[in-house]
């Protein structure tokens, strides 16, 4: 059921704000989630480190949060890349980098640690620069949670330096 | 503005509870959050790690949402040990383990690395297992984030091993 994501969107993202601790393909000590295409789903697989427990047994909450956060920005940035006529994996121009406004995550019930989780999200364009992704979380085909986050276009002021 | 927290309740979990990534004070890994009272407000006080960057300069929301999450089931399990008459450093009693059920951050603006953050919690009974806690994310004395946590007490099916 879980396969590799080929053509991920954080691979492509400028160098700047590559260092996300969630998505960041420069950021060393990071989770390095990578979110591509699947139809018209969004996915994103990550198995959880042995760390990221919340109770033994059982996946971290947080560490989901983090798991639906980035997606939702991953996923906002291929919606608008591919509203603009691009894809990953063409590396014609750079994505967009989204910010998120807002996170939501219901846990459904316990995620058992040591299986890959897979976040499907389904995308719903709000504004040009503000995107709603709804996603499910799924351990083998267990439902385990379903989040939702708005994420916007990152504003200039993000690169105050 | 920032003291640290002297009696937390993580510090009085039962062993078999401290695990968690967030606030398990036996995850070697984890973030080691911790939750106190101050007056009839609950408080946990922490500083992000280099590598929690979200864009250069700013916090990574993975780890805001990890914060509100922890605080949340944190101050739930303050204000129910609280309603049976105990406080954290007692150690008389185990406090009660609360689990989350669903998690809300609404981010108000870029949150400034390096800086130790402050969660603020408002608690609210929604039933004697059942608690909703508020809370504000503090940089200095700029609010970044507000979340909220619905909080119930952990089901026996957690400790299936």
């Amino acid at each position: 059921m879980i396969g590799k994501i080929v053509n991920a969107i954080q691979d492509e993202y400028a160098d700047d704000y590559a260092w996300c601790y969630g998505c960041g393909r420069l950021n060393e000590e990071g989770l390095h989630l990578r979110t591509g295409w699947e139809g018209d789903k969004t996915v994103t697989v990550y198995t959880p480190r042995q760390e990221h427990t919340a109770i033994p047994g059982f996946v971290y909450g947080g560490l989901i949060g983090s798991l639906v956060d980035c997606h939702g920005t991953g996923s906002a940035s291929l919606a608008l890349h591919r509203k603009k006529g691009h894809e990953p994996g063409e590396g014609v121009v750079e994505p967009p980098r989204f910010v998120t406004a807002s996170l939501t995550v219901n846990f459904m019930k316990p995620t058992p640690h040591g299986v890959p989780l897979k976040a499907v999200g389904t995308i719903e364009e709000i504004h040009p620069k503000k995107w709603k992704v709804h996603t499910e979380v799924f351990a083998g085909d267990e439902l385990c949670a379903k989040g939702e986050v708005v994420a916007a276009v990152m504003p200039d002021t993000f690169m105050q330096k």
